[in-house]
């Protein structure tokens, strides 16, 4: 096997999709596993994508009224079994500190899983008119939850890394807007930088989060046919704000409840990139994300390497000094081939070819790593022509994931059209539901197909009069879909 | 009591240092303490003044080489024992991790309580060839030290936000270099990010880090004579590199072992920034680092509400869009007598006030925080006037605590001179040492003075020639201080 070969993908991302996705992580040096299982080390090309999503998202909340902070690691064991749900759906998966140093301690510490139970009590101290609500705070971290599904880097693992806000708000309406204020954020997040068409709706009563009164969420279709639950934001109603006494005066002198929020995005997100633009030849990434977001590849002859070099420097520099992030890969011992190679394989957006040619007629040539087209253009305005080429790779990335999306939401009328058309062409099926969990059963039981969203209006009348599984009165529309 | 004094500061930062900085901590709402002893929860004033000391040290680490990358959370107790010193060093001080879910894990895992013994099997890993060297990655992240000491707010807290750079070099000139440049990178964020003049040295043998083969420092003088380790950055010959077989073919053909290094800077340096800076009135920031540069006050009665109102938001507006961080206090329940105290217990670092006169002059009078020293001036040119003002502020501020340090010097001759000097003044006494750690024991034991650091030139001639303690032959200068 030639080195080329050996340091390329080998897996096919159409038969093996799962080989496939860990050999691009690892291959274009995002993560390596942890010796730990379930435990993934984030290398530089993964962190530093990590750096941009986070720095897109952290100043809008910025802007819209988000402070950061940062709350403690641990949660005592007592703070999480304040509020029934959470120690409920959490507790099986807590990883628990029980020692410090040599000694035993009284109580043990949570790791925290998420932190509604450490934060409540703060916003509760810092709560006292009206005038502090909106409060409003977002912590950048890791969360540990004990999982025992197998490890899929950036999808599943023990550790992840997200952002967790938590808000306090006056009453209902002020608290219900802000989930939906965070939810566009993130439908922008992944319309805008991750080049993916989102899906927004609600997760179903049995599988919001523990305590929560409302569960939005985004979900972004894979190449597989399977969903992810991209991002989520939930309406906590006053459950937090009881079990943890958030009150207020208003502006007539009554004490009153707050009503809480939170939401997050994970690096699942990361996952959910890589897996939906990549292909067989590496990692594709958008320009908007990518570390280096141009490949600066000179061509030469032993008679012509001074002067191609030159050129080439020249335009790695003009892109530099404009904002691009631009790399020359002027290495001696590596042909062009295996350069070509190998910035494909980590997901470089747009290549610049220079040769002999290209000098001669003050040109360079484009190549475009989604679909490897590429143009010749003028080196005049190198820094406009540039920016053009990577919003169209950009727009290319899009259009294919919406392409992938679209005629991939389906109907169905029986259980059986919906086992049918998950099982041959993935994708989500739509159909009338009555609400009972016990509906979801069968369909779960048969494909793993579970009801990832119900739309976000609940007053929107359902697409059937009859819920597909039961046959009772359909009290909305569920989409059912595998998902990750 | 009235309510201005209950807000303000009560405690003499002279007369009761340790109460009073607790009550500036929490009073300016850097930080709260957990509920968990040995925890704090770091509010949005005090994370956003860390986030800018990091935003200001990451540029200047991306630019020297380094990526942030990020490591698990935890480390197998099998791993942390590979480096002995290591071990012995961080034993009793480990938070360790015994369950995950409702099972009893199989092998106790450490929360990190620094990061060298999992991040060097992956320096190993992913060096092959001279080529791949020197690595550098960084992360941003919290560790956690089970001390058992009391509680300070980022000086002394079981769990805190720190940076830690870990590097793989060819040689030991090249890791040397690196120990020196980081804290090069150190100095450089005191003197000019948090104006402070730092001090360079070395850490006694019998006090490196554990598995460290030199560890260098940064010490900075606190006003009630105390010194502060402000930050570290340590060589750590081939210790690491053999325990976790960190190799490389150089250009010969031969394996060689690598030298690595690890630096790092903590929340520590914010404890430091507040101790110095601060006052009886409450916080003080420098310009740098504060989340608001300048408040602007209006100062209006009935009559002139609209006109001083809008002469005030206009002045705001200007220097918030260029870029000057900017904040109206235009509340219509408070006077101004009470956001002067407000905003000066809260360490914006310059006031703007407009009056009616200021209106119709055209001018504005700043009032700088440090001192309360005030000036009219012309509002043509206000971004430039401002930011010649918040230069002076930040110049009044660096040298009032040059001040402090000159003259903090001392030099001593024996036993009693280091602890009468030490006793009176507090400060540093410099003395010649043997280098035997038994002369610092009595100098600990009397008054709880160590030695912070030896100067960082190994063949420098030692300012006595005979150790201050025991007599004997001298071998370097020791500086002796109290330290926090």
């Amino acid at each position: 096997m030639s080195e080329e070969q050996e340091l390329g993908i080998t897996e096919s991302k159409e038969h093996s999709p799962g080989e496939w996705y860990t050999e691009v992580v690892q291959k274009a040096e995002l993560a390596d596993y942890a010796p730990m299982g379930g435990f993934i080390v984030t290398r530089p090309r993964g962190y530093a994508v990590w750096e941009r999503l986070r720095e897109h998202l952290d100043g809008w909340f910025k802007n819209t009224g988000v402070q950061n902070a940062y709350f403690p690691l641990f949660i005592p064991e007592s703070y999480l079994e304040k509020e029934k749900d959470v120690v409920e759906g959490f507790d099986p998966e807590v990883a628990w500190v029980t020692h410090g140093g040599h000694d035993e301690l009284e109580e043990r510490l949570a790791v925290r899983p998420t932190s509604e139970s450490i934060i409540a009590p703060f916003l509760a101290q810092w709560t006292r008119s009206h005038r502090d609500l909106p409060l409003r705070v977002n912590q950048w971290c890791s969360v540990v939850r004990w999982e025992a599904t197998e490890t899929k880097p950036f999808f599943r693992t023990k550790e992840f890394l997200w952002q967790e806000g938590h808000t306090a708000h006056r009453d209902e309406d002020d608290a219900v807007e802000e989930t939906m204020t965070r939810l566009d954020q993130y439908e922008r997040l992944y319309k805008e930088v991750l080049a993916m068409p989102p899906m927004k709706g609600r997760k179903p009563e049995h599988d919001k989060f523990p305590g929560a009164h409302t569960t939005t969420t985004i979900e972004t279709l894979m190449p597989d046919g399977k969903s992810v639950q991209a991002a989520t934001s939930h309406y906590l109603g006053t459950s937090f704000a009881e079990a943890f006494d958030i009150k207020y005066i208003d502006e007539g002198e009554n004490e009153r409840t707050a009503h809480t929020t939170s939401w997050g995005i994970s690096w699942r997100a990361m996952g959910a990139l890589i897996m939906t633009h990549s292909d067989d030849q590496g990692l594709v990434l958008p320009p908007t994300l990518a570390p280096k977001q141009v490949v600066v590849v000179p061509i030469w002859q032993e008679d012509t390497r001074d002067e191609v070099l030159e050129y080439a420097a020249d335009i790695a520099a003009e892109l530099d000094e404009a904002g691009i992030r631009a790399h020359l890969d002027d290495r001696d011992h590596r042909n062009p081939g295996f350069k070509y190679n190998d910035w494909e394989l980590k997901g470089v957006p747009l290549r610049i070819e220079i040769g002999p040619n290209e000098v001669e007629d003050g040109e360079v040539t484009f190549s475009h790593r989604p679909d490897g087209q590429s143009v010749t253009k003028s080196s005049t305005d190198i820094v406009d022509t540039t920016r053009e080429q990577l919003d169209e790779v950009f727009a290319k990335l899009y259009a294919s994931a919406e392409e992938t999306l679209e005629g991939e939401i389906r109907e169905a009328e029986s259980r059986e059209e919906i086992l049918g058309t998950i099982g041959q062409y993935g994708g989500y099926v739509k159909c009338g539901w009555c609400g009972d969990e016990d509906c979801e059963e069968p369909i779960k039981d048969a494909i793993a197909a579970e009801i990832v969203m119900v739309p976000l209006d609940r007053d929107e009348e359902p697409v059937h009069d009859e819920c597909a599984i039961c046959g009772e009165i359909a009290e909305e529309t569920a989409y059912f879909a595998k998902s990750y």
